[in-house]
């Protein structure tokens, strides 16, 4: 019998999901729900946000596609009284708070979330916790080239910026140093390249504010390169991304072991649907299990991402 | 309160997990059972096999460090129906059969075993699972350069071969292939670089039969080379290896992603009890839950290989 998901959101994720969930036939999209008034190229049925109410039992899971800053914080708790969810939360340092706030409102509605379920957090956060297990000491994690969302809005709210876009680029020398166990803390494991749009003539002053930001460029080898529309338009459809998680370690004094875990991707949205779409699974078997709560992906053997009808089968396929 | 352990069989396994857990203070190293009289560097006291009889109750976790060929197989099922155990059962072919076994005498007895918990089987056997979660497509493996315990195994049964060891060792270019998505079934993944010690004057027939030992050698870039004594004793004992898993793939047919994950250590026993190291913890985790039977590293998740009251720092820490 095929799983009846639904997605929340029809930006850039929202859609990646939708493409990633008509391919595979495990699932009926059943409907899209979106705030704005926008038709699906695969003629997915999209309808009013507040229309989720009317699919109570309908649907199986539905498939936050928000963003961590403002829609997901809102968004999870409401429908997670009504639905199992799973979203892809990013904000970090928000993760253990949004896990108890969730973990209470799922357990007492009967529902389970799958939270920050995307590649980073989410697939990251499993290869860090086995390196962790294993060799007892934290693992560098190398970004880009790819956008931050979040340094882009950052410089987006400067005074004077029409557009920005900001690229994270992991600086080379520092990932061969990681690959020695060599990295040390005064070196700069990124670069952050900013490409701004203004009508400004004060550009000066607007390279100032941006590199002063505190968290995002303060202390950060930044670039600011301001461009036309045209070419920020180019920059910003730019949807490839990369990772790497490095952790060398010395299990005995002299033995030198190391892990490395890297992924590349021509489209971020639709990596992190690829994602999303493999922890449906595991929705389905927590709730065969009367599991209910918030769950991240450390809390989700990797067998729950499969039919558990067929686990001597994959057994053999991938032990 | 710390977790007692014992090691099971003491040869380059056990010697590891001993120097594992000795420098980790979460545990208490109790004994090890050898068959063997032999004596410890780290003077661990070491008894006769048969006595782990007289620790009922005395050990929360048993490592079982024998071989997959004759001593897992036998011991596993003995020392299960009296303690919680972790083995590194790695005859890819048989672990389904394994598993089945154990799962019913581990239930009986009220034990919990984790079962092919080495790096391949084991903590590969993770990476392979989220990569086909994710692509829903099979993932390369590549191993070496290494000695292979199976390949060196069937060498020294070949007739006139007075010892032997082969190294695994892949090649380059389907590596190379492989991340571009482009290896073909006609590429040999690896090459089989055989070291023999003989006094037999019959070399060209013992190499015509090690390179037609079906499963093993046929068909396969076979290197057959003879050496002396001491040569050969040199290079059986290199521990070191490395590993390689590649998965690429269209999740949509505009849209490539790439993930790889590789590893690489100076001795594979060593690096073999780091990972039996960290799934000590999952069982206490597992006990806590009144779970029992056997478990692949497939069944565990991630957050069970810390201690569960640490579960918000870890969040913090990893996520």
């Amino acid at each position: 019998m095929k799983i009846n998901v639904a997605i929340v959101g029809y930006g850039n994720l929202g859609k990646a999901v939708e493409e990633i969930i008509l391919k595979d036939t495990r699932f009926n999209l059943i409907t899209i729900f979106s705030r704005r008034t926008i038709v699906s190229k695969f003629k997915t049925k999209i309808e009013p946000y507040d229309n989720y109410i009317n699919y109570i039992n309908k649907i199986d899971v539905m498939l936050l596609c928000g963003g961590s800053k403002s829609d997901l914080e809102l968004q999870t708790p409401e429908i997670s009284k009504y639905f199992d969810t799973i979203n892809t939360f990013d904000t970090h340092a928000k993760i253990p708070m949004e896990y108890k706030k969730l973990d209470s409102i799922a357990k007492e509605h009967n529902h389970r979330v799958i939270m920050s379920c995307g590649w980073d957090p989410g697939l990251f956060s499993v290869i860090r916790g086995l390196f962790l297990a294993i060799s007892n000491k934290n693992s560098y994690t190398f970004w880009g080239k790819g956008i931050s969302m979040g340094h882009s809005d950052a410089i987006r709210r400067v005074d004077g910026v029409d557009d920005g876009v900001q690229f994270t680029v992991p600086n080379k020398k520092a990932i061969i140093l990681a690959k020695k166990g060599l990295l040390e803390d005064n070196i700069p494991m990124h670069f952050r390249e900013c490409y701004i749009c203004t009508d400004s003539n004060n550009k000066k002053t607007i390279e100032r504010k941006i590199k002063n930001i505190p968290n995002y460029f303060k202390g950060q080898p930044t670039d600011v390169r301001f461009v036309d529309k045209l070419k920020l338009l180019k920059l910003k459809s730019n949807m490839g991304h990369k990772g790497r998680i490095i952790n060398n370690f010395f299990a005995t004094p002299k033995n030198k072991c190391s892990m490395e875990f890297c992924v590349s991707m021509e489209s971020n949205p639709i990596f992190t649907a690829s994602i999303m779409k493999a922890y449906i699974i595991a929705i389905q078997n927590l709730k065969k299990e009367n599991k209910t709560g918030a769950f991240t992906t450390l809390d989700i053997p990797i067998s729950y991402l499969f039919d558990k009808k067929d686990y001597i089968k994959l057994l053999h396929k991938i032990c």
